[in-house]
């Protein structure tokens, strides 16, 4: 499952110096990431604007907080939402195969309002009380408001993709039904991973968090990049190659978020320092370190396992241990191989060149984030 | 909005003595209530169970306590689950557009499903610990685990509909997710009346309420008995009469559950005596005699009003008010009302006669509940 074009270089996260590099092809012949996205916004965020004010007002109003667009009390704010990165991919997805981009605006509507619900319930279930650099949704509203809004994003989004009244509305409910599964299924193998020891023959495997990491992360990242082209009719093989490109690119965000989680600046990503560890997740530095270097399992457990939470000292030695057994460099090899593995693919595919361009560089992107 | 048929006699609930009441018709035409529950539980509870052995064990173990089907250990129980009636009614409205019922049984997993997980969200929303005489999901699971048990439910609904791959899939799933939203719509109405004033300018109006009712449960019985039909390819106008008279079902179970909510047994409910009005909530005995009786609102306020939880003898007295007012009896008297108009819709319209008394039959054990 993993791809065999790894990069020599360990800076995985730059083109590479000679001008090769992805994002030096696209912006030959496509516009930067950030005139991307800002078309793509300019596209989708009236729609979904307009989606989230048919909701009842208490849900909306919390909406509206996580997509940045109003504080706690509802004045309007100068945002904080996401980079808008999925619904682009969606945009990107349905001219790539020669269709109009308006085609795509109830995709990127419905993915935006997944990614958001997905936020919203996850960390109530992870306990997190920051996101995006304010309060998350349930610590400034309270639990019982943050469930009923989610459930209102994840009703709208469905209602979206399924009131595209023709032949193509059906293969792409479809679509959005199975990545819905297989999210869920993803987060709740995350949560499950949490209570699994760090060594021994209950460890979880490198294979298993892959699997995870493709649902949990991958399954909204190729739904994006596929829904408008299944909006648009185009031929599976097409659709095929741009959900399977969304699900690398998934692996390779995820495989950088799980570097982020123990050696990220609090004052970038919001959270404690090492918070990863402390709770016991099984992300890929970690599976990566103790794959290659089998005696590291057991430290870890001595160190993080236990019924108490591990001391600050111990999560500490542990992330340098991590470190040293090359876990961060692995997994940063990781998310770059993903991202050639999703490029090499897309180039190979009859999609529209400038298009993918822009997909490659949105996807590296995704990659460049303070680690 | 409220059907003028109210019948006179105060005793709502039961047949009417002459034998010209709907149980009475529905025994001499079709089998009683029980087996019409039994049978449609043999045709769909197979299904139910293969959809949620394909979820992720962890929410699956959660699904199939909230079943009634496990324990809390995951030990087969024999199960205090519901009594079947929603998916009964998919099959039946299937039948009675002269459909097959294997045709509804998508319709009627779907529907089992958004009813399981709206309880385990709505019981988060509300902190209620009991459910069906058994622990509430967060209570027995936590309330993350409970989140996301909801989340794969709603998603296997979507998924079970959105998969029948034809041309009546997608009026099916666009039936869904509309019902979905009007369920999250009425439930965050529901919420929202819990801070609003007993009386005055502010106070929830009869209007209101219904609104609100219809939304909240009303959505979900009505789609419950016009899915089959929808996936069936019957006439919108069949299927319009069959989701019009669930929703009217809807309204009148919710009048029955308002009833209960404040003088139930807490032996049979589960929940304490008077619980609804401790919480605040504004429902139909309390609108209906406030209604009747202006001045009841200003004593209802002094009495249930203010930042602190009521005292004990404030909401015995309370209810004691509401009762003396009218307000329990005319709440029963709506309810029974409801029925009387479903029963009437169903009758003039052209469907196929002995699944309609089923309908009514099962209509009436709706409402059949220890009050």
């Amino acid at each position: 499952m993993f791809p065999q074009t790894a990069p020599r270089t360990t800076d995985c996260l730059r083109p590479a110096p000679d001008g090769s590099g992805p994002a030096e092809s696209a912006t030959r012949f496509a516009p930067g990431p950030a005139a991307t996205l800002a078309r793509c916004r300019e596209l989708v965020e009236p729609a979904l604007r307009d989606a989230v004010r048919g909701l009842h007002p208490e849900p909306g109003r919390i909406a509206a907080h996580a997509f940045g667009w109003c504080d706690t009390d509802g004045r309007p704010s100068a945002g904080s939402g996401g980079k808008g990165v999925r619904p682009a991919l969606a945009v990107l997805g349905a001219e790539a195969v020669e269709a109009g981009a308006d085609v795509a605006v109830p995709a990127a509507v419905a993915i935006e309002l997944i990614h958001t619900f997905s936020l919203m319930h996850d960390d109530i279930m992870d306990g997190d009380e920051r996101r995006r650099h304010r309060d998350s949704s349930w610590k400034a509203f309270g639990t019982g408001p943050a469930v009923l809004a989610g459930d209102a994003l994840f009703a709208l989004a469905v209602r979206t993709v399924a009131e595209v009244d023709d032949a193509r509305g059906g293969p792409a409910v479809r679509q959005l039904a199975s990545m819905l599964a297989e999210l869920v299924h993803g987060q709740a193998d995350d949560v499950r991973f949490e209570t699994r020891p760090w060594t021994g023959r209950d460890a979880v495997s490198l294979a298993e968090y892959r699997a995870m990491a493709t649902r949990k992360t991958g399954a909204l990242l190729g739904c994006a990049t596929a829904l408008g082209p299944v909006l648009a009719g185009a031929p599976a093989r097409l659709s095929d190659a741009l959900a399977q490109a969304g699900r690398e690119w998934g692996l390779a965000f995820q495989a950088i978020d799980d570097v982020l989680g123990i050696w990220g600046d609090p004052a970038v990503t919001g959270k404690p320092v090492h918070s990863d560890l402390r709770r016991g997740k099984k992300t890929l530095p970690v599976l990566a370190a103790t794959a290659a270097n089998p005696s590291l399992g057991p430290r870890l457990e001595r160190l993080l396992g236990g019924e108490a939470p591990p001391d600050e000292a111990g999560v500490k030695c542990a992330a340098d241990l991590i470190e040293r057994a090359g876990g961060r460099e692995r997994a940063l090899r990781e998310a770059r191989a993903w991202v050639v593995a999703a490029r090499d693919r897309l180039r190979a595919a009859p999609l529209v060149t400038p298009r993918v361009d822009e997909l490659v560089a949105l996807s590296e992107l995704l990659l460049d984030r303070q680690v």
